[in-house]
C-alpha cells in the first residue's frame, strides 16, 4: 500500500530532505518516527531534494509498506505527532494508487525566498530569512524577474560542478513582493537545478545593486555560464512553498 | 551617561529577562555582549521581567556606565550585533536623561498571545505559539475579553503564591482576533501581575469551551480567587509586543 504524506519542516537542523551518511536528514527522521509508530519497516520517498538548512511549508512524500487497509490514515497527523520532533509536522495523509510517483508526477513547484530588508536584525527570523540591510529596488528586481520566465537553459543559474546534463527548465512565474521590512521572491517552475532559486535571488540582488542591469538578464541566461549570474544566497531564506501534481 | 536600548528576543533559550543564578537570562547575555563591545563594566536595567520562554517583539532597557559622549549610539544595533547571539537583537539606541526610569516611567504595555488553532502542528511555530486543536469561539471569547477591561483587582488572574500585595491593575484593552489558523489575544494594561496574560488567555479558552460563561467574568474578577479563573497557558505563545512611555 502507498500513502501520500503532506509535511512541513524547519530545515535548520537537517542536511536536507534526502538521507545522508552521518548527518541528520528529514527523510531519516521521518522514516524512523513512522517505523516506530507502525512497528514496521517502511520505504519513504520525497518529492524533491532540498539543500541543507532549506525549509518546507509544503512537501510531499510517499510511504510504502505492509500497512493495514483499515488504518484511519487521515488521523495520522495527530496520531504520529508524538513520534516526531517539533521541527517536522505531518499536515495530511491519504492512500494513493501504487502507480502514483511522488517525484516524477509533480507538475510544478513554487519556492519562496524571504529577505529581511532593514538595518536591524530580527531574532524571530534568525535562520529563517536572509538579512540584507540596504534598501532593495523592488521595481528593477521585478523587471529582471519577469525576464527569467519561460523555457530556457538555466545553466548560468546552476551550482558549478553540478552533474545535471539537461539544464533546460520552464519558469512559470518569478516575482518580487515587499511587505514592510520583508521582501519575498517567488519562483515557480516545472523543475529546479541545484541552487537555482538561491542563484536567481542573488542575481536579483545584483540587479538592485546595479551590478547587473535588468535588461542584461537574457544575455546572462544565454551565456550558460555560472560566472555571469549573481552570488548564491544562503539557504536560511529558502522555503519550498507549494508542490502541485 | 544613560542609554535607552530597544531590543527584541526569542525567549525560548532564556529563563526570562532578569538575571538568574545558574540559568541563562537575556539581561546577563546582553550585558556580557555590551561589556565586551565597550570594554567597560555596565549597569543594565529592564522595563519588565518576562517569564522563562516568553518572547519580546519590543522591550526597553537602559545601560549606564562610563561611556563616551561622542559615540554614535544610533549605530549600536549594527555595531554590537556580532557580540550578540542570533536570538537577541538591538533595534535602536539613544541617549536619555539620567532621570528617565525604564521601568517606573512605563505608561502601559501590550502583550500578545499567539494560538495555533488547527488540528495539525506547525513546525515554524514550535515554541512560538500555543497549539490548541479544537475550533475556538472567537465571538464569545471577545465578549469575555471586553468584560476584563477597566480598573479591577485582578487577584483571580495572578499566579498562586505571588507576593504582590496590591493586585489592582487597569486593563486598557483586551481583544481576540482570528487570521486563518492563528488566533491572537492582545491585552494592554498599566501593569501586569505574575502570569496574568497567560491566565487571562486560559480563561478565554475556558469560555470558548463553555466551562466558564462570558457573563460570569465580573464574578470571576470579584472573587479574587485564582481557582475561579482558567488554566495558566504555557509561555511559548506569549510576546511582550509594545511598551509605551
Amino acid at each position: 500500500m502507498k500513502i501520500l504524506l503532506e509535511i512541513a519542516y524547519v530545515g535548520t537542523a537537517y542536511h536536507g530532505f534526502q538521507v545522508q551518511n552521518n548527518a541528520p536528514s528529514v527523510q531519516k527522521t521521518l522514516q524512523t518516527a513512522l517505523e516506530s509508530f507502525f512497528g514496521k519497516k517502511l520505504l519513504l520517498s520525497g518529492c524533491s531534494r532540498t539543500d541543507s538548512g532549506v525549509h518546507a511549508k509544503q512537501f510531499f512524500c510517499t510511504v510504502e509498506g505492509d500497512l493495514s487497509e483499515s488504518f484511519p490514515f487521515h488521523k495520522l497527523p495527530i496520531a504520529a505527532s508524538r513520534f516526531l520532533p517539533d521541527d517536522i509536522a505531518i499536515l495530511s495523509a491519504k492512500k494513493v494508487e501504487d502507480s502514483f510517483h511522488v517525484r516524477y508526477d509533480v507538475s510544478y513547484k513554487e519556492y519562496e525566498y524571504l529577505i529581511l530588508n532593514r538595518v536591524e536584525k530580527d531574532p524571530f527570523l534568525s535562520a529563517r530569512a536572509f538579512h540584507y540591510p540596504r534598501e532593495l529596488d523592488i521595481d528593477v528586481m521585478n523587471q529582471a524577474a519577469s525576464l527569467l520566465v519561460g523555457k530556457h537553459d538555466f545553466a548560468s543559474f546552476m551550482a558549478a560542478g553540478s552533474k545535471i546534463v539537461d539544464s533546460v527548465r520552464t519558469v512559470k512565474s518569478c516575482s518580487v513582493e515587499k511587505n514592510g521590512d520583508l521582501v519575498v521572491v517567488r519562483v515557480s517552475a516545472d523543475g529546479f537545478l541545484y541552487n537555482m532559486v538561491r542563484i536567481i535571488c542573488g542575481t536579483l540582488i545584483a540587479v538592485s545593486e546595479g551590478k547587473i542591469q535588468a535588461e542584461e538578464i537574457p544575455e546572462v541566461i544565454a551565456a550558460c555560464d555560472r560566472k555571469r549570474a549573481g552570488m548564491t544566497l544562503p539557504p536560511d531564506g529558502l522555503y519550498l512553498a507549494k508542490v502541485v501534481y
